[in-house]
């Protein structure tokens, strides 16, 4: 079985409409070609109570998890208390964070800055090459930092530390039959093939109706002979079949 | 008090990074200007136990709840009948669902099709200008669908049903001081001004580091009354606060 993961967006500037997410589909897609099943993504405020029973519900459930956003030094940035509350402990200051941000800030480390050496007791730092303050991973938990740019930098200096499965391959078939046309032969097409899951995703664009038919699976030779049956199937129903492999 | 809401993503798609969501974003926006506060959102797959599990969760926590895709015919949709499990009842044929699926398709109207009709019973149907198969209603949660221009007329639709608040304001200062430099003005500014939410996100674009400090309330005149504390503490710490008020 494939490892198992869920994201938490730690983050009221994304529920209040005002700024769009970008680290879910970041995340979503490194996690599937890392072969790590991603189960669930929560969206959540910057509040304590919030961040406590979404942590400590999503790490019992699934392997990993994953979370962004307020891990800076201002009054709205909850996410180190809170994890640590979350597992039952409590936050202080890590001696290696703190020497980071000192060489770092040198002269300029101020009473706020110097909070983001504050970490939850028994968390293990995660590098940060971009602006030095530390991330940290308590239990199965990894709390990155909000910023795309810094966040993916995070992520891929941890990678080494998670268990991975097999990667996730794609395989789409679009064509521009209605979904009421294929439906019923899809479905069969699904049945005959349970390694595969197929997901049917119509879409209008530019006053064309079409439809993605998306084969997912960790074994490629499956997902080849569920893709020959689904093209010949858009054939016998009078489409054409446009083939897209990704990997 | 205002109202609150979550919001359901359905959809295998996005949590496999293939498909990036455009619907959270819409509903987050327009929930604010109707004064309605999202609390949470949540993206799962289509799968019945966990639509199951968020819907009755979610929809026992907040006055309203929106769910988006999952609503076809085909295999891979399963949002009406995993509603209707979750509220202890099941799908059947809505004459008015069916009366409108007949007209649209007329002698086009097949098997599946016609699934489009099977509906939570005792739910309400909301309107569908776009492609006629309605969504529906059941208790406090709201069915739409994923394509995001169907689905924002079905919610322009239900708009009429549900309870306001009062609108959400915002104004926004930005600066370019580094963060550290504010945390500690800006906290007593936040706790001066309880009725209004500050947030403080900091960002790097194109070489430069920005904070936007963000407040956020339903009172214009509390917003402005801090916006002017948030405008001198930027000038006391030698930035050039530059203010964008929006509605």
């Amino acid at each position: 079985m494939e490892p198992t993961a869920a994201i938490i967006i730690i983050g009221s500037e994304v529920l209040s409409g005002r700024t769009q997410d970008e680290n879910i589909q970041y995340l979503a897609k490194r996690l599937s070609e890392l072969g790590i099943r991603l189960k669930e993504v929560r969206i959540i405020g910057d509040e304590e109570p919030a961040i406590i029973s979404a942590a400590q519900e999503l790490s019992a459930a699934y392997a990993y998890v994953f979370t962004t956003g307020g891990l800076g030094f201002t009054h709205d940035d909850r996410t180190a208390v809170s994890l640590a509350h979350a597992f039952g402990t409590r936050v202080q200051e890590h001696p290696e964070a703190l020497r980071l941000l000192q060489e770092y800030y040198g002269d300029a480390l101020n009473e706020a800055r110097r909070r983001m050496a504050l970490i939850p007791m028994g968390a293990i730092l995660i590098d940060n090459p971009v602006s030095k303050a530390p991330a940290f991973q308590i239990q199965n938990v990894f709390a990155l930092a909000g910023i795309p740019c810094v966040m993916q930098v995070m992520f891929e200096g941890l990678v080494g530390r998670i268990t991975k499965g097999k990667p996730i391959q794609f395989a789409t078939v679009n064509c521009q039959l209605p979904e009421g046309i294929i439906a019923d032969s899809l479905a069969k097409i699904q049945n005959s093939h349970p390694a595969v899951e197929i997901g049917s995703y119509p879409y209008f664009s530019s006053g064309v109706l079409g439809v993605n038919l998306v084969l997912r699976g960790t074994d490629k030779n499956l997902i080849q002979k569920a893709m020959v049956d689904v093209v010949q199937m858009v054939r016998d129903l009078g489409g054409t079949p446009v083939v897209e492999e990704e990997k």
